[in-house]
């Protein structure tokens, strides 16, 4: 059964809700799932709602044309889009391939809804993983020198690939702040820890210094300032004293795969709104 | 700040959400907070909106006259009603008082907003504790041989006391059916495990014999049937085999006395709405 | 670093523990990590004790050798072997294969150290999975008739294989309970419920029904009565009103992979030690 | 049944554990539970042994006598005491009483054993909660032009008190460093984040600014530095968009109950042990 999605936020108002949910009623669509939330302090709505296609009496052309007079009046930030358009999501990893093998599973298996153009990685650890696959692997080294030019030779990739979204699966390389500033909310990163603690290098060694009873992985956008983006989840799990650094680094992967892949989901299924360094998170 | 609770379910149906939200926008009120859920499964709508008072152009009574035919038409369950006004609610407890002491705290601190016209334990244990609030406390002894005319008093207690309510506190009696029929989703009832695991009596004793790796505690609807309401909320905590069947009951509390709160808090902000064995929680 | 592996369980009396650590000490043994727990109510001693190898001033053999009379004595149950040996575990499976795909991540990757001399399922659907890991794939067909005969034959081959493990990895067929018998706390399987809840068939469609707030896995030993062998790990997690039965599953592959993988690895490392039907788990 | 309290850390060397179990097993003492940590990469040594005090063939100050020179010769931290003298705890709280009532609930109860020779605070919020538990209770306003007076003063009450242990129960004035440093590990902590996340003031509003989807509580010993000191529990629970700050203080108060009481449960049964600002926690 299709579903046509249509994702918004704008300043709140009386009548918001009644506004929207009249214009799909208008069209005959049959809500599916309906999220809303008003945030009081900030006199801003955010939505969600998910709407039988072949319920509705016109094709998604005619429906985002008649939707924009309405969201220009609202002065709304909206998509629609049909939900079985799969994005197209570019991973990047570097040497630890837990986080990239469970995106591939869950991909593999339908869980996760979308296509994989390619995988970039700074080394070639995971090329016989990717490929065997089917997919395409490209070897991108990162030097100190080349940095600046592989990062652009990175974002022309990512451009040519038509990627919607790009993960950082565990990409130990720092996206410089132009990259991300130029794709706002489209680069996902996991952090390997429960921000903002241990914003940085070495999060599980920091961990295990301080003497952390729960350690954490983080899902977020990357955004100009490191390990400052929205977070769109985490996931902790308690340690104790007898747990070394090694173990922090063992038990944390499940931390990180979890909390990636979960973030994404929401992401991909347009649940995830963002204002400001603040996410909106509709679950499923 | 006032609101108004609007809560109801009824059949789905296509512009159900418009024609609710334009109810309340014609009355000029401004929504605070607006939860809805379509189980599509058995074609059933929820929803619970929380209103502006101040925004309303006509009075609590004026506004639910005018729903009444609204609400016949779609065939409705539905509450409206002032956030304001407090439930009415009875505390009963037996011998184990960390849940009545939970509850006093967060009602006297105003966490939990909620009156207590009166405490019935078949005990004497805790009148001083009650009392030393200047709550009435009502010792109701309970045997094989009078049960029957006791809870029959209950009953009328309850009336008389005009309660919204009953919670069970690890009230330690079985309530029997035909009164849990009188009081349909009126009467919250605080498991000691993890229902469905251990129905019944001494859940501890059985979880430490199991071997189980993790105990809970579930705040459920008593109904006729014994531990198998419809459950509100459930928390767990891991064990490990150093845990004594003592250290069980310790650790349990814990989860008894969260979970109680919890579901208590959802109800008495008309969060909780039950459809068949099931509920829809609208958290906060 | 070798570590040498001495496992043990006896009835508990007076200087037990003197004289464990006395015996390792006599042979030169540094302790790198002792576990002791005393079942106060049983009047039974278990204990784990991790010793650096190269301080021990004799062989395996002969450490197991002078080990035998004092167990005797002890009349303990009790093994000893080294942390290098890497037990040879055969994975079994059906049509659902996400505990597969993680079990062959976390071995591939190092993460959890066994041999797999096969893996063996009722279905064809993972044949590529497994042998592209170079892996031996055998395709064994269960039918109702063939049962008794398949089972004969899947016994013949773990022994055959020299298994010191069976995983039960989402394999969808009841193992006869003279199997099971015939290998005591020796085949590993996932439940796909939290137990003691939704023992037998179909556990995320019962839970769904009964509205729990939370759903989870267990790993256990089977034993001739299904689902109620040794609990050896536990997962939850929770879920709402609005997630679908299908939700509950994909929600519980999770927790199924984490109890799983969890509790395959303190087995594997000498930690899970078994009386009646608790399990002891010194974990790491 | 009584028990005596053996508690010990000491450089590490091969055949420390029999050497303690041999001293135990030579007064006849029975073991009824004994932990044991070796933190490899420090090489230090910690343990802690319960013993069934009947068992014993010499009093408590005979014990102490004989361990003193193989304590000696270990270089060891130590302490033996019976279990049964309860520590005597000043409670410290400022104007949000949750973590005090909770306290008291568990002390009353029983659950948590020791003796409060009295409450302490620098406003007049809780007299009546404290007094009507038949406690002493101390107001003593800090200003700044006052505090380091009244901090002396503290401390000479603290001592005249006898106490064995100070709990800053949700206390809002900062400890001056001169006196953390008097009583080392002897301060207990309970601080509104999840560290080291959040040092500081208003960690709830930091924490809803920055827009986590966990927010925690964490008990901790008082040092020098501000909110810096050895981690004994923490607790945390998911919040999501739609909580405000006002909400995350709410769902913060029973991380911060239950983070406390489990850690001042461990500290008070001897289960604490310190080693620079890492804590072992023989949890159970």
């Amino acid at each position: 059964m299709a579903t046509t999605l249509l994702k918004l936020s704008c300043p709140d108002r009386v009548g918001l809700l009644a506004r929207i949910s009249n214009f799909v009623a208008a069209h005959g669509g049959n809500l599916e799932e309906v999220h809303q939330f008003t945030d009081q302090s900030e006199g801003w709505f955010f939505a969600r709602l998910a709407v039988e296609t072949q319920t509705l009496n016109v094709d998604l052309e005619a429906i985002k044309a008649t939707f924009r007079p309405l969201a220009a009046e609202l002065e709304a930030d909206w998509s629609i889009r049909s939900a079985e358009t799969k994005p197209r999501v570019v991973l990047m990893v570097s040497k630890l391939g837990h986080c990239l093998a469970d995106l591939l599973w869950r991909w593999r298996s339908g869980e996760l809804s979308f296509d994989i153009p390619c995988v970039i990685s700074n080394h070639e650890t995971y090329r016989d993983l990717v490929e065997r696959e089917g997919l395409p692997f490209f070897h991108m080294p990162v030097t100190p020198e080349t940095k600046a030019d592989a990062f652009d030779r990175m974002d022309a990739i990512w451009r040519e690939m038509r990627a919607d979204l790009v993960v950082l699966a565990r990409y130990m390389q720092v996206v410089p702040m132009d990259l991300c500033a130029k794709w706002p909310n489209r680069i996902i990163n996991i952090h390997h820890s429960f921000l903002p603690s241990f914003v940085g290098a070495n999060p599980y060694q920091r961990a295990h210094q301080r003497g952390v009873k729960l350690i954490g992985a983080t899902c977020h956008y990357a955004t100009e300032s490191l390990d400052e983006g929205p977070i769109i989840e985490q996931e902790v799990t308690r340690v104790e004293h007898f747990h070394s650094e090694a173990d922090l680094l063992r038990l944390g992967r499940d931390c990180e795969r979890l909390a990636l892949a979960r973030g994404l989901r929401y992401h991909l299924a347009d649940r995830v709104l963002v204002r400001g360094n603040r996410t909106i998170v509709f679950r499923d």
